[in-house]
């Protein structure tokens, strides 16, 4: 049995180095040694961050230099009442954040759809893209090139097809730009988020690319994928899944939960979330879409800097005739570029796993694809609740009492 | 003593609501009380999350709701190597993600870093931002309202710094759409990321502009703040830290520890971190710079959603004469709109806490606001290791490949 | 034969409005009785206005209210030599402006193209679009009019070519926001612009719309078009024609007539045109694209206000590895919204059409589109020339300068 | 006297080129050679354009190559009735254009406009900017010659100031991205629209920067100026005049008038104008503003490419309690970069020197800049007139019916 120690100090006099090892320890006593070398060389205790709930080996796959975990307080909201496309009924919500108020605030959002009987809500388009780019010698190659791929999709598919066993091309874009053209390569990719996928199978396709035209590959990402960048392309045509959540509340209930109107609503909304973001160059106009987006990826094992896309998100307010010939509001949160998975990646650690398992979509779904679908679904939901219940709180001023009030 | 057990039946017989457990039991039991109930309705097991290392009151100002924690695993990549404006020295920089590779990725740039003798960094701007929307009757009362908040900044000062200890009013920016007036409020808050405190400031001030000008308050926040939202206005002006790292490598140094050549790798950033994001109509010209930022502020307890605004950063790579006739490799990462604090928020939380400690930047600096500074500085060393580790795994074609013998 | 003097006191008695004249008299009259109203009112004297050199009716599908016209000076660059998709050989390119230095610059660059054996040319993607956006119930609805849009695009697309003769619909792209859907008509209009046959012929696809779909057509243009309004889905997916011109400078070239070297333009292009635009939240990342597109607008009789979408342009240099050893220019530009026809709208006016005839390209083309295709290919050229001029200027810094003996 | 034929021989015979014409003639037998030799090289007739009507000598500075005018149909809109900063009262505004319905459009809003007893305007922000490009060692040189550039401001003014009779420097932006530092320069550029003056004055100021930081000057523009390209710096920072017109429109007149109700009015708007742009990715929130921005400039003498900024532009509409119960419109336009000027550059051309006569506009205005804040101001009273006009047509679903009645 390996000291821990011993390995620690083998690191410290350079005779081994800090990512070997787990060469040489199984991977919990590897991530002791390498907290013991951090302690000693930085004066520090890593006791918090040592006492982590699972077996370091299961987060092989999913980190390297392990030294535990960051434990980050997850509470949970809800239900969530959603007539969608693929999720239906009451779910559960989990959220993993810091930002206190935030999840008082879903929940209240929350809680004002039930009383208006749920939400809607339809995944409108999904595909996972993966762009990479190609030199060639001028337009005219770049030109002879997007003709061939335009004319040879299908032989694109089948090469890029024979490396997943679930992924499906669903279309070549090409882009020129001078002497380098971009194909944008987009795939259903089913239940999982499926970036590594799309790469693997983009890479497949660029050998027969390469092989049957004059281009030659640079990077088999060139940036209009967009990953994890702040891109109008995925804005415009999604990436991922692009997911709306819409719900009509009764004037009734925006008076009596909310303790404001329909109008003061729409007016905080199109103030704020249409013309400011216009007058701020934003691809993002809604209030805190990010917030519920990254606590919903957080607690469910999503790709954290994927919030980045979640952000593409548009909120409408609009009022609407009620029965009773006072105005309701209908309010709608669209996200253009949801990237989401239920198996692979950070789904398979333990927390992250259970909170998959409260909202009963853990793993694939049947269809393939639904469970993933349906997260999105319950994700926009949680999003459109927690625009409602800001608007609504910047409607009557005090969203910062509310801080106050809360904590921070 | 109450018994968890029951509390979770009274939820469940509709007789208390999720939220109100924290005011029957402490905190600990309250957690617990909600994840039975949890457990009950939806029918799992919640130990991994119910296995959280710190007591629940601690966690009181950060999340409602409580059920537990999420556990992300957390490595640790160095040494960051850094001369900078506030970092100086070597730092090792711990990182909480799900992305397998992102570490190895990051830890070879660094060594290539610290290969060439470190990096320069230096954060070139600072200031939160809170930016409030005004109803007015049109433009004529807008150019008025413009006039005096012109006139008296003093007076908006005072009202603003009279509500924090520690933060400063730096300037506001007036921005007229129609009938709406925006002033856009930036503070120093020091070690602070500072948005509750810019907040709070700004409703004191907006309490002086309505009072001496026709205009009303509509939002505190009139989204050209903005917070957690792909905006251009950050991008250029910056928000929070904007702050650049930079690095000549030699050329022997990229062909022994990259295998590749500058000239590969300029080419790589040049199409596709530049040109593919110009083509992409993207506020990020890098190559994946939110990992890194997503990653360090998981681990040290800054806020997971202002990733969004941390992937607002330009790479740069160029080749530079080197003293025997070849070429060397200069690189740089500058991001425009870095939201960090050492103090408040998420930072207190045990496992972020024990983080910033390694880093040594737990707490206020001195002189205030150097912590912050310097955590701004090391993470950004961090982003150019990812983006040169990247590039060059991209000049030589082996993304994909990579993450397949990582093991996703 | 009715007198203008007369026509215009019954104006300035309020007996006739403005916009009646033609009413009551040919189009000559009509204009000089307006144009002496004006003078009346406004105690000018409108003699170079009303000089103008064409039959006012002439311009009646023009302008309304016609006083004369604006002159603005004409000169001629080129020969434009240029191996295109549908151009070839060497024209003469009419510019329209009141630039000084700009024919000077751009000639001078066609110059250097020319010593460089002429540029090559391609569109690389040609679709007119108009965007109408309806109302529905909400996302439930949304959905269902997506999916019939996906399931029936023959019946649109039968529905708008039978408004046309030449026109054929590329396809109909959906978008949805909230209770909003947008669908993305892209057509194949020839040689015509073909704004208003895309107008005409997707109000006709939309009754369609209506009738089949529970959707209700709101405005005929959503904004998604994008017609005259800086949009990135413009610069991503392209409006009329994107076209692409590139060209190799040898290096000796560069020095003997642009004075400077390879690698100083590709500096100045980087840090210009790359990292300054990206700094800028740019959609144009060129140096100055627009002076030459809105010069061969107003020469050739296209609409001035789409010279908006025609500075959706990248430019890019690099060095290439010359014969002899030394560094050659790769320089290219890439307009992605170049909107251009040669038969329709002021194509038809006196000036604009002989100036299209210089070109070679008046009327439609056979196979029909390609005279616009043509037309575009050219422009990119001048553009081109634009690009290298200004940037070898820059490289030697003197562009204020230039200005200066040119006499502005 | 030189024969004109003998000219254009001389150039076929390669014995002159074909800008050294007016070495060796005056102006215009220099034009008329230059069109004979094109005449005869392309096989046309260039009788029309041969056709201008003022000395070619007067447009020197405007063009080289001068082969005659383009003519573009001028009409009149009006009266434009405004309550500004600048202008006041009624005014005419000349429109050149060859976009069919245009003016009738426009006209039509101003009717109502004038109905609704005139708009209030007001240039609310004002500075032509120009940027350079500097190339430092690496961030370290770049945070001291920012801290330079912050402490000196005094000296650059100075240096600046020293170039021009009229221009103040108002201040200097610094931004920075690795080893690049861009100074954006603003200016009060008076009644010019002020570039050429923004460019030498800041030429001036850059030999002090280059003199007294390690800075070295790259580009006297590095595209954060931003010019002539659809940039968001340009759209939330403004150039030139920022500028809003706004009005509210009784219900009743919108009604009688426009056949249409407010409310449908500001659907419209939201649906197309707000949340269509937003989808887009766009940077003008408007409906064709652009139109009357570029038919305005080209009437007035304005630069032409300048139409880019000019389409920066958001349109806002609202509902207003009115006094009777029913709905007003208020209806707005704020133009953030609208670059405009009454001397300089085409302004001195006849025809468009009588247009800017026709508005009481020509030359400088008392006090300096009045007239270029005057001119900004009703053009946009112009464009608030084509959004009203234009909205209040698509809410009566007519758009391409007017097209097609006005004969395209």
């Amino acid at each position: 049995m390996t000291d821990p120690q011993d390995l620690a100090d083998r690191v410290r006099e350079g005779d081994l180095r800090i990512h070997e090892l787990e060469a040489h320890a199984d991977a919990d006593v590897a991530a002791e040694a390498r907290r013991l070398f951090v302690e000693q060389e930085t004066g520090t205790d890593l006791d918090a961050i040592g006492d982590y709930g699972f077996p370091a080996e299961v987060a092989e796959s999913a980190i390297e230099n392990m030294i535990g975990a960051a434990q980050v307080p997850m509470g949970v909201v809800g239900p969530v009442q959603v007539d969608g496309g693929a999720a239906d009924g009451e779910h559960y919500l989990p959220l993993a954040t810091t930002e206190g108020a935030l999840l008082a605030s879903v929940n209240r959002g929350l809680s004002v759809i039930r009383s208006a009987g749920g939400a809607d809500a339809r995944v409108t388009k999904n595909g996972m893209t993966r762009a990479p780019v190609f030199r060639v010698d001028g337009v005219a190659e770049a030109a002879e090139t997007v003709e061939w791929v335009d004319d040879n999709t299908g032989a694109l598919r089948e090469a890029a097809e024979s490396t997943t066993n679930h992924g499906e091309l669903l279309g070549v874009e090409p882009y020129v730009v001078g002497d380098s053209v971009y194909l944008r390569f987009a795939y259903d990719t089913k239940d999982a988020m499926g970036m590594n996928m799309a790469t693997i199978a983009t890479e497949a396709a660029c050998e027969v690319v390469e092989r049957e035209t004059p281009a030659s590959l640079v990077a088999v990402s060139g940036n209009l994928c967009s990953d994890k960048k702040p891109a109008a392309i995925n804005a415009v045509e999604g990436r991922g899944r692009s997911v709306t959540a819409d719900v009509v509340i009764p004037g009734e209930v925006v008076a009596d939960r909310l303790h404001t109107t329909p109008e003061a609503i729409v007016e905080a909304n199109t103030r704020k979330n249409l013309i400011g973001s216009a007058k701020a160059g934003s691809l993002g106009f809604n209030a805190h879409a990010a917030n519920v987006v990254g606590a919903a990826f957080l607690a469910t094992g999503q790709d954290e800097a994927q919030v980045v896309e979640g952000a593409n998100a548009i909120t409408t307010m609009d009022t609407r005739e009620g029965e009773d010939g006072t105005d309701d509001l209908y309010a709608s949160v669209s996200l253009a570029s949801l990237e989401v998975g239920t198996v692979g990646g950070g789904t398979k650690l333990p927390t992250q796993s259970e909170a998959l398992e409260v909202l009963g979509l853990r793993g694939g779904g049947d269809p393939a694809g639904s469970n993933a679908d349906a997260l999105a679904e319950i994700i926009a939901v949680g999003a459109l609740a927690g625009e409602l219940s800001l608007l609504a709180a910047l409607a009557s001023n005090h969203l910062a009492s509310a801080h106050e009030d809360l904590g921070r």
